[in-house]
């Protein structure tokens, strides 16, 4: 019972990860309410977090279409104020981007001290979809564990607490999930036929992201593998590795140097 | 009654517009569950305008230190989901934004289509701050009204809908929630002693505001003065603009030209 939630969801693969588990939470209610009791603390302490203008977060979110990327930021993220948060989706890199390494775009939005920044895709796309259609040489592909390695290193050691989800699906609920959106006029819009696609290289995807996981797990920077079938179980997970990474970090309101009784005596007499 | 409210806070001068109005709420309360009973429209209205990757939305929060205009962001764009929604604070320009022309900076954040921009400070600091302490030219400065009209019927050109809210705070109000931050230890951090120097120049910032939205008042892009010296006020009136703004665009979710049938056939067997 003494395992933190970092502890617990930390994964070196995604082999023996149940899509479909619900560990440790009651029911849909009781994780709805225990998402939304965080409300309080992820806003306490992310207004002390920008205070201290020192420490920032990165929440990374990647996984399959589907997996809920999307869902996570409208019921998770949206517990901070949108004052200090910035969520950035990665599409297909631009002309201008792919002139630079494939880490440079994601440089541009790293967060600035006292902030939450969330990536919606991250450069493991670049082992991910890369791999599968053949983006890039495969020694060129190989290379790049490294330098993500280094990378995630750098950023960590910058004052960055890194968080990486993995958002994990089974192949029967992207299904589902598929159907939802075609049978719902408005989410219909978001269905791509490019997606169903893309359901054919299921298996390449679950063994690139396992390469993935496996060799980009450092203990600064872990991978959390969330089971991600029950929206609300996926939730809950997030919500509680963020609510323990903001307690951890033990941000306290600095303390600026003032004369409050002289200062309060000249506004009042203004 | 059948004023819009656009129509009804609309003002080409500050003169005339009592900063502790509350005409059309009849307290507190009331304003508050009208705010939050915004959501499900704000949210629904969000979704459609990132479906259509069409229009967009800028927000413009001007106005003295103290008027809210993290207020602002904190109870009426929080009603958002965080997805397409970017709050970006203008601070004195740094280096590389001084290189280039005065509106630069702010062309660099303004928002794609389908997405919401929040301004927390404009370049209304062209002519406001900078005025008030010679930061230019005086003939500078007056060329920039011009610069700014243009620059902002071009802005609405492209589909962005501007609403530029000027939240109108008494100089008592101010007083009062300067001395509320020196006295609570967790707001403390946001005080400077420059903002009390900022005070002395009160008379002279009322009439280089004024100027503004006398000088830069278009029907396309009108200046909304907001009465701010109560906050629930204020918020009420910032998020009805917005509601009475996301409904006249009258969002239908697109309609996909998908083969329903035959996806739905393919998905289920796959």
């Amino acid at each position: 019972m003494s395992k933190s939630i970092r502890e617990q969801f930390t994964a070196h693969t995604l082999a023996g990860v149940d899509p479909t588990s619900s560990a440790g939470v009651k029911n849909k209610e009781k994780a709805l309410a225990l998402v939304e009791s965080l409300g309080p603390l992820f806003r306490e302490q992310q207004t002390r977090l920008y205070a201290n203008q020192d420490r920032a977060i990165l929440l990374v979110l990647q996984g399959m279409d589907g997996c809920g990327k999307d869902g996570v930021v409208k019921h998770v993220v949206d517990l901070f104020y949108p004052t200090s948060v910035r969520v950035t989706s990665f599409k297909a890199p631009t002309e201008q981007e792919q002139e630079h390494d494939f880490l440079w775009r994601f440089r541009q939005h790293l967060p600035s001290p006292g902030t939450i920044a969330v990536f919606n895709r991250s450069w493991y796309e670049d082992v991910g979809i890369a791999k599968v259609h053949n983006l890039a040489e495969p020694a060129v592909i190989d290379e790049r564990y490294g330098l993500i390695n280094d990378f995630e290193q750098e950023v960590a050691g910058s004052g960055i607490t890194v968080l990486k989800c993995f958002l994990h699906v089974s192949y029967d609920e992207q299904r589902q999930r598929m159907l939802d959106r075609l049978a719902d006029p408005t989410k219909r819009w978001k269905f791509k036929e490019a997606d169903l696609e893309e359901r054919r290289f299921w298996l390449q995807y679950m063994d690139v992201y396992d390469t993935a996981i496996q060799r980009c797990s450092r203990e600064s920077t872990p991978w959390y593998v969330v089971p991600a079938d029950h929206k609300w179980y996926r939730d809950w997970v997030v919500s509680q590795l963020v609510a323990e990474t903001l307690t951890e970090l033990q941000l306290e309101y600095p303390v600026p140097h003032l004369d409050i009784e002289a200062l309060t005596k000249r506004l009042t007499s203004d």
